[in-house]
């Protein structure tokens, strides 16, 4: 616990470029575990629901150590059953840590100063080592994750298709919701920058779908880790991530981006040997994602 | 549990109107338990943090029940605690049922459909009536609470200070992001209205410090019942809740706020009798609300 504890001291930013460089790729794999879609054999040996959660996540956060980095827990999926699912959020961070990957919390939460410090203790308490918030009850409600020792990723330009009826909306002085978003993001990231490279443990949510808006969104951020859902699956491109990235990057460490996949890697075993598969769909998303630097 | 099945196929607007009909004002004591605020004699008799949480809970509820129709649960409040907590979180929704009052789960969820269809199931299994959400996601994000049978508040014009930052953005259109986002919360609504008075299950969130906005948002959301915090300890006076009810109203029923207050009720017991001064708080609260009719 004591190296834990030391490691946990360092800036999330730092602790996420390097784990981005030790595997040599941004890939973060997502847990969005819903019972119906489990492997026959999870569910066989388990029939209570949330063991059979717990087993599944923790055998693909074994199939995909030393590939990802970050493993995304929604938090949605778990809350669903409860006491008992949240204690198996808990035990699903722990593992992910214990095999030395970066927790990110999908919570999105938002909410006053001291509510943000109550979710922040329990984001702490399932092992986080980042969490992903909305911003829209202002930057107040973005720090206390920060003050906890928490990287975040806040919500601007998301994925999913109906977002453009908020975030697209579009501003007096110019650009949209989003690039409003984007503004402020940017100014609360600069107090919470990493030792060198530019980055700040302060991310946004920018969705691989909407790659239009893409670069006046990295204008806008130039210091953010962009968290990219929507590749794959939901139709995003590795040109799309390509729009993205920082100008000038080095390499993948500092290029700004860490592309999520869920369904596509954790769903990717059929009745055999499922972690395998997983495995095998977690290495394609590494490559493919690592030829677009 | 029959009866409470019945009564929960009703919109939740109609049983929210029936509520605040019942005990004569639209009030919603808020519980937000901090375990150093609790009184002495809570915390001696439960040393576990949980425990203590859970008798102080419980003692609000049986306080106010029969003067506050409904209870609002701050989640983060809870989920501190991990499992442990969620477990309160279920018993005390399930004695304020119990005890015939509508259970608000604040949570201010936010995130896209399918996500937001297992907060929806988590927020029944914690025997929620309704639930805040956030709408920067979109519209999508906010409907499948109104499909599991939820009333919605959702985030507009919260009363924290620096809320501006954001919802105070001017639009390129005129008026602001939180007009922006009360348009799509009228839009949505439409499609949830209950039986007579005009009123939808899909209200919103407008605090009584930004009560300058109020006559703006409340033309924008005829339909809206207002859930507004800021009333008492935050400054908002009763003079700003008059500008936020809806011209025409025949009552207290139907004029579209419900006026929620957290530490000014729970909080105001000494260290005799403090079920007794939480009680009288919220009749207090009571008297001055009713008074704005």
């Amino acid at each position: 616990m004591g190296a834990q504890t030391s490691q946990n001291r360092r800036p999330f930013i730092d602790r996420l470029v390097e784990g981005m460089e030790r595997v040599g790729s941004p890939i973060c794999v997502g847990l969005d575990p819903v019972l119906e879609k489990l492997p026959e054999a999870v569910r066989a040996e388990h029939w209570e629901p949330p063991a059979a959660i717990e087993a599944f996540c923790v055998g693909v956060v074994d199939a995909v150590a030393g590939i990802a980095p970050v493993v995304k827990l929604q938090a949605a999926c778990f809350e669903r059953y409860g006491a008992a699912g949240v204690r198996v959020l808990e035990h699903v961070g722990a593992h992910a840590r214990g095999r030395g990957m970066l927790v990110l919390l999908d919570a999105k939460r938002g909410d006053i100063g001291i509510s943000a410090e109550h979710y922040a203790a329990a984001a702490v308490g399932l092992h986080a080592d980042a969490i992903t918030v909305s911003g829209y009850m202002g930057p107040s409600t973005i720090e206390p994750y920060l003050n906890a020792g928490l990287g975040v990723f806040v919500l601007v330009r998301t994925s999913n298709p109906d977002s453009d009826v908020v975030q697209g909306g579009e501003m007096k002085g110019g650009g949209t919701v989003a690039g409003m978003m984007a503004g402020v993001v940017a100014e609360l990231g600069k107090r919470w920058m990493g030792s060198g490279r530019g980055l700040s443990s302060v991310g946004a949510v920018v969705g691989a779908t909407k790659a239009a808006d893409g670069r006046m969104l990295r204008e806008r951020m130039p210091g953010q880790v962009f968290l990219v859902p929507g590749y794959g699956a939901q139709g995003g491109t590795a040109e799309d991530v390509r729009t993205l990235l920082r100008p000038g990057f080095a390499g993948l460490g500092d290029a700004g981006v860490l592309v999520t996949a869920s369904r596509s890697v954790i769903y990717a075993g059929g009745e055999g040997d499922w972690k395998g598969a997983v495995r095998g769909a977690a290495e394609r998303l590494s490559r493919e994602i690592a030829a677009v630097f």
